[in-house]
């Protein structure tokens, strides 16, 4: 580990490509004969390869979950401060796998890459994904670094969905899911959020019909939009509040459409930084994906006969101020397992942040967590 | 009145155009040598001028609050069931004024309007107005109609706003404000949502910088959009929940990027009806309206200051579904009326409907709403 890097960071780390050379079938019904995932790992997978975790990551987030790609790296993957030697998932005890979700543009087959049927990129035509099949497609992994069960699956947000996926898809292959600030479905408010979302995106003239790869401009304005937008729902209205309230950046209002507002300026910036790293088509699935995500839908609606059969025990976290996916949908999961008489924990953390505050280092959900991850500590190493 | 239209409605009713023939100046400094406000009128105004009521609309409303256009006309004016005879703002008691704000789209002075210094569209020169300036064009209004003072000046939501601006600027020209659904000023949210749908707007390649009149191209998508996303926040979560629900529009998933959901096909069909009557540059004024309002912002952000001199009774009302302008902002303004002792009824509807619902026939709103008008045309009838 460089010096310059911060002594409790697991250092410079490096992705590693993985690629899965038979037919994948999605759930759409289409079909890749192979895909690529990127990952990264932390930690050292113990001998009776029991101490492994699986990170899956949110709608915006990778592979790159901590640690830096180089000494001169300023900036830590995006979930650094839970993650390294002595943190709350810690890589002395654990061996820690987050792979960039397949669709994603972080290096993972996605609708950038090339079609080998057409020798062009996919665009609209790379299958649109659903939790199951990352999932499925995360399990392929776990076969390839010879992961029979891991000792935990962890996700906040999209993340989440995940978790509680792979509790109902692989229940022998997972001892405990950690289900942060998710829900079992999107609202109806959720998904007009989306769709709003995929309007921006798709009504952007440079949208191209998702052919846009090879020109010269990208959807840039409809993916900020989009990106914008998720934004607000990311953060409470307290929380802005607290953050830009009504200041201006000029001091005063200059009555003109340039961005006089702090919080206007503030959004811009998100905006524009996001179109730099993300891809418009993968924004499309990502929020499809979140959509579809319904794993009731298979029992009539009844989340508690889908959760009958899982084996994971579960530690389940929501945010007060989280009004995307509020702690009523986190009741929903919690009621639903107690209803199988499963093993679950339930956090449900005072915070101002919104849903964002499960990225966030807040002392109670942190102890909370800290508690949780040393029990599956206990377990690996007693085990 | 026709027999085709229903008993209890005013009938047909014919708007009207009043040219203001002198210069007007805005809050931002601009200037307009005159301008033209179209409203309607409903009911007789009395002898001694005393049971007129002014009705401010919202963002997406205009001058025809009530009747019909024709006999054959089938949608009524947006505050059609408030508004007639023996309803709650009975038009055979009161004699009832609204009119299009200037910077509208339904016939006064706007952005669409022939800016006679250059003989084109006023497009983005339009003054960016203010409530203030709104509620100075109505008091040149209520002049030239002879009214000296308002029995009542009523609205809800950005009318609201208009309703308070009145009793601060005009504490003399009006014996009651109805502010109804509104707030003292928006959020950071409210703000951040109005900088999505301006950026959906401007950033339209149609929107071609505001001149967009003699084009071929409208921003539709942009406006579209940004009619969408207002929408979201017109609606509560659980009203959308009932409504929509996680319904298909062709009862399965089709795993594509048309409508699926029933929620989408709304959204998109609300947008759609949007842009064939609205202007995208009124939009942006109008939003930037609502950002800009802040009365208390004239005496350091303390409400109670501004409010000191207000002679109008008030009457308040919020809705508890309403995450737009929740209660509590209501309740800001209650309190600062309170502060110094004003006369202030206040009325919290428990409604599951959102902001919307203050178009809506609530039975608890209602009845709230009518004994204070009973009280208001009680006064009025003593003289």
């Amino acid at each position: 580990m460089n010096n310059c890097l911060p002594k409790n960071s697991v250092g410079v780390v490096t992705p590693v490509k993985w690629c899965y050379e038979h037919d994948f079938t999605f759930k759409c019904g289409k079909v890749l004969s192979g895909f690529e995932l990127v990952y990264e790992t932390y930690g050292q997978l113990n001998n009776n390869r029991s101490n492994a975790i699986l990170i899956c990551h949110a709608l915006s987030g990778d592979h790159h979950v901590a640690g830096y790609h180089s000494e001169n790296d300023k900036k830590a993957g995006w979930w650094d401060n839970f993650i390294g030697p002595g943190k709350i998932i810690d890589t002395n005890r654990f061996f820690v796998v987050c792979s960039n979700n397949l669709g994603g543009c972080s290096g993972s087959t996605g609708p950038s890459s090339i079609n080998p049927a057409t020798n062009r990129h996919y665009g609209l035509d790379f299958p649109l994904v659903t939790v199951e099949d990352w999932v499925k497609g995360q399990a392929l992994l776990a076969d390839y670094l010879g992961i029979d069960r891991w000792a935990a699956v962890i996700g906040g947000s999209m993340g989440g969905m995940q978790s509680l996926r792979w509790a109902i898809d692989y229940p022998d292959r997972l001892s405990h899911a950690l289900v942060i600030a998710a829900t079992s479905r999107l609202s109806t408010q959720n998904i007009a959020f989306n769709e709003v979302a995929r309007r921006a995106i798709m009504s952007d003239p440079d949208f191209a019909n998702g052919d846009y790869y090879d020109k010269e401009n990208k959807p840039e304005q409809g993916l900020m939009l989009a990106r914008m937008l998720g934004h607000i729902t990311y953060l409470s209205d307290d929380a802005m509040r607290d953050k830009f309230g009504r200041e201006l950046s000029d001091g005063r209002i200059k009555f003109g459409y340039d961005a006089e507002f702090e919080v206007e300026n503030y959004l811009r910036y998100q905006g524009r930084k996001f179109v730099d790293f993300f891809d418009a088509n993968t924004y499309l699935l990502m929020t499809k994906a979140l959509d579809y995500f319904d794993p009731a839908v298979d029992a009539d609606g009844d989340l508690s006969a889908v959760l009958k059969d899982v084996q994971a025990k579960f530690f389940v976290a929501s945010f007060t101020s989280d009004w995307r996916f509020n702690p009523s949908r986190s009741r929903e999961i919690v009621k639903a397992l107690l209803d199988n008489d499963k093993d679950v924990s339930y956090l449900e953390v005072e915070a101002e942040y919104g849903h964002d505050g499960f990225l966030m280092k807040i002392p109670q959900y942190m102890s909370g967590m800290s508690a949780y991850m040393e029990r599956i500590a206990a377990e690996v190493e007693c085990g």
